[in-house]
Formats: structure tokens, sequence, C-alpha cells
């Protein structure tokens, strides 16, 4: 599989901007034989705008936005992982990834789960015990946001859940650097999974983004990785390479469940 | 609190020499002020010993060379944390690290849980849910050893348990680098502590050992990096670095244990 990753700067409350560009993006993509275009958190609106715009702005996971970027993926066949906000149908707003594969279907939507900070809290509730697993192109996908990542514990759970490729849209800023440089890393390499970590560069408001968007490898390299300005990194997925890291790093044989009972009390 | 980390190739089987070089590396350290001194994994005997080295060499946890690191650390005041096989009263062998005080107190000891490969397996049994927890020169100290540290449950489990300094004896070999560089920087952030990863260096029979140890720290940076050569490698840990720190990253406010259930599921 081939996927790539549009790190850009957010354009904040532009959504019409941000419909156009990644229309571009998933053209540009196309052309160069990618099945999977990953773009950062809260793409769609930006994502350091505040709790009345981010529920003024956020739509239902078939809203319009959904039904163009479905357009999107299928005029340039492409499928496509975006961030926005998610209105549920109980009026909950939610920071929310979705999934529309090449032919403009919906594979899935998942809910942040781990909020960051003020602002994350003060614009979404937290998503709930849904994790949801897609196949695509033969690969099992998981997903996250963010400060999802930080949290062993969920790429765990994915990769428990037999996930060979977990995508992150993220919006990190300074000075979380570590995470996009070393996290991540570690995140695929214990996990024996491929990684994509899709940030922002530039600046809204007071945050700077760290950009650094990665794809990561089983074995722990890089095989993708950005600067701070926009770019769309590309990297075709080797199944060998997955097949044989987890011969050599036998992890998920080794784990002794019942000594980690800690992790789960409240 | 002042640490050292002493890297050295093995010298395998060779009980009498190790020792001696011990107490030369204790005085040293004592020299530079060192309140504790952190051995390789099974230092006392090599590691690439075989099942019938590692149980012929094998002792008690208060047998002659732990009455010998007792004199040791008295006489030079400096605490040692070192690797041994360790024989149990019931007659088995496990992979242990023993730490004794500056009064040549043995304040605690810990059997590796993990074992990694058909070596460690043919020498030792794992250790079981007992991971202890010490409190030295006003931190708390807690142990793992080489493969242990490569799984996040481990180090969560210490993490939660309230440990500020997470003591990795270890004989990580090639190709296997990434757990040096990477993961042990992981491994301190997100668990927002103190992390001292001592490995050797050199050859042991067809085992290549990797070097680099480190001292890592919470914000992510490592304050001691050896190199591929023997080496002493020193540093200050700062209380006021390991709180400012834990203040920014609220990893421990934010985790939701509710969703890893998974985790301990066998």
């Amino acid at each position: 599989m081939r996927i790539a990753l549009y790190q850009c700067p957010p354009l904040p409350l532009e959504v019409g901007c941000n419909l156009q560009r990644l229309k571009a993006q998933a053209i540009e993509a196309a052309a160069q034989g990618v099945d999977l275009l990953v773009c950062p958190e809260m793409f769609l609106t930006g994502y350091n705008i505040g709790a009345d715009a981010a529920r003024a702005l956020a739509q239902l996971h078939d809203g319009p936005a959904a039904l163009e970027i479905a357009a999107v993926a299928r005029a340039s066949g492409v499928a496509i992982l975006y961030g926005y906000p998610e209105r549920s149908v109980d009026e909950q707003i939610y920071n929310a990834v979705q999934l529309i594969d090449d032919q403009g279907t919906r594979l899935c939507n998942y809910r942040k789960t781990h909020l960051y900070g003020d602002l994350d809290k003060s614009m979404f509730s937290a998503g709930e015990d849904d994790f949801p697993i897609v196949e695509f192109k033969g690969w099992k996908l998981g997903f996250l946001i963010c400060y999802d990542v930080e949290f062993p514990e969920n790429t765990r759970r994915l990769a428990l859940a037999g996930v060979e490729l977990i995508l992150v849209p993220t919006a990190n800023m300074a000075p979380y650097e570590f995470v996009a440089q070393v996290t991540v890393r570690a995140r695929a390499f214990e996990n024996q999974c491929f990684l994509a970590y899709t940030n922002y560069c530039g600046s809204e408001e007071d945050i700077h983004y760290c950009g650094l968007s990665s794809i990561c490898t089983p074995d722990g390299k890089q095989i993708g990785l950005a600067g701070h300005d926009e770019s769309l990194i590309i990297a075709t997925l080797d199944r060998q390479l997955l097949d044989d890291s987890r011969a050599l790093n036998t992890y998920f044989n080794d784990r002794r469940p019942g000594l980690y009972s800690g992790l789960v009390e409240r």
C-alpha cells in the first residue's frame, strides 16, 4: 500500500478552502500512485478555533463535508482520512477523524479519547470505548488522534486487536517535538506495526506546530519524514518487512498480561 | 542524586575479576561524588555463559558475592546495583539484579520477568509478580532488566506505583540498537521519570553488544550517553526538573484505565 501524508499549515475556519486544497492534494497523490491520503487533526476547520466555532462548524459524520470529500475520493481514486469537528445525533461535539475509501464509502469514524489540555477539553467531548478497526487494501487499519498516541496503552490496544497500520492525524505543537521525533518511532517498534503521523506546520494564533510528520516502520525506521514546511510525504508500505520484523521481534508472544493488572485500576 | 553507569565488556565466568573491577569503579565513582553505581545485566558472571555455568555460578541473594559487594559499597560509600545469576532456596536460577546501599545493606532484589529468546529461557526461570520499589536518598527506585523495558506495560507499572528513577541493567546486542537509541527515551518521557540503562560493550562469543548506555530524563533528554567503549557515565538527577516536567506532561491525570482492559486479557 502506498500512503501520503499532507502536512500543511491550518487554515482556521476556512472549510471551503480546506476542501479545495484537499482536492488538489488528492489529485497530486493520485498522480503518484497513492492509495490513502492522511490529513492532520481537525483539518476541515483548523484546530485552534475555540468552542463556539467548533460547535458552529461541526458536522454529522455523514454531513455535507463527508459528501464533498467522498466525491474527491471517488474522483481521484484515493482514500482520504481527515480530521473534523463531529456533531453527534445527541448534539455532542467530538474531535474526530473519518476514513472515506476510493469509492466514496465512509469506512469508519473515530472520536479522540484522550483530550489534551484546556483547549481540547473546552471544545470537545471525549470519545467513549470505541476504537474501530477496518480492513483496507488488505491491511488492518486503526486510528488515534494526537495526544492519544502518547499513551502506550492506546497503540497497544490497537496492536493486540491485529492492527498493522496506525493512522494518527495530529496537531502537535512546540515544545512537544519529542513526540514526533521519538515517541511515534517507539510506538511502531514496540507494537510491530507501521504508523503514520500527520501534523500541521506553521502557526495558529499562539500555537506553533512542529511539523515532522512521519511514516514509521515496525523495525524502527522512518521511511517518510517531513521538515517544518508544507509537504506531501509519500511512502510504500512493504508487507514483507512487517512479517520479517515480527519474526525477529516477538513481543506479542512474550507479553505476560497477568503482570499488568495495575494498568487497568482506576 | 548522582548516579554512575559502568558500561564494560563482559568478563565471562570470571567472578573474581568482575568483583575486582567493580571495586575499582566504585572507588572512581566515589571520587566523583556518586551515590549509586549501576552495572550491566549478569555483571557478576557475564551473560552468554550457558545454562550449566549459570547454574554452577549462581548464588543466593545473600551469598558470598553479595557479602563482597556489600563490603565494596561500605568501603567506597557508593550504593551498587549489579546483575547476577540468583539461586533461590528452591533451586531455581533467576536472572536477577540486587541493590546494596552504601552501608552494605541489601535493599532489594528483582528477578527478570520477561525472558528474551532461547538463551535467556535456557538459563533462567522467569521472575514472578514481584516488582520491588525502594526508597534511596529520597528517590523512589524501580528495577527492570534488559528485555523487560521493551514492554511499555512494565515501566508503566513502576511509574503508576510512584517510581521516579527506573534502573535497567541490560545486555543488549546488535541489531537492537533501536532500544538504546529510542525506546528508553520514550519510556522515560511517557512515564515522566528518570531512567538509567546500563549496557555492555564489546563481544561475548557470537553476541556483539551495542553499548549506548544512557541516563534519560523525564523531559526526553539524555544527560549521559556512552558510545561503544568501556566507560563510566555520570550524571546528577535534578528533582526540580522532574517536578517541572510532570507539571507540563500530565499523562497520569489524563490516562483512562477504563479503556485499557484488553491489555490484561490472556
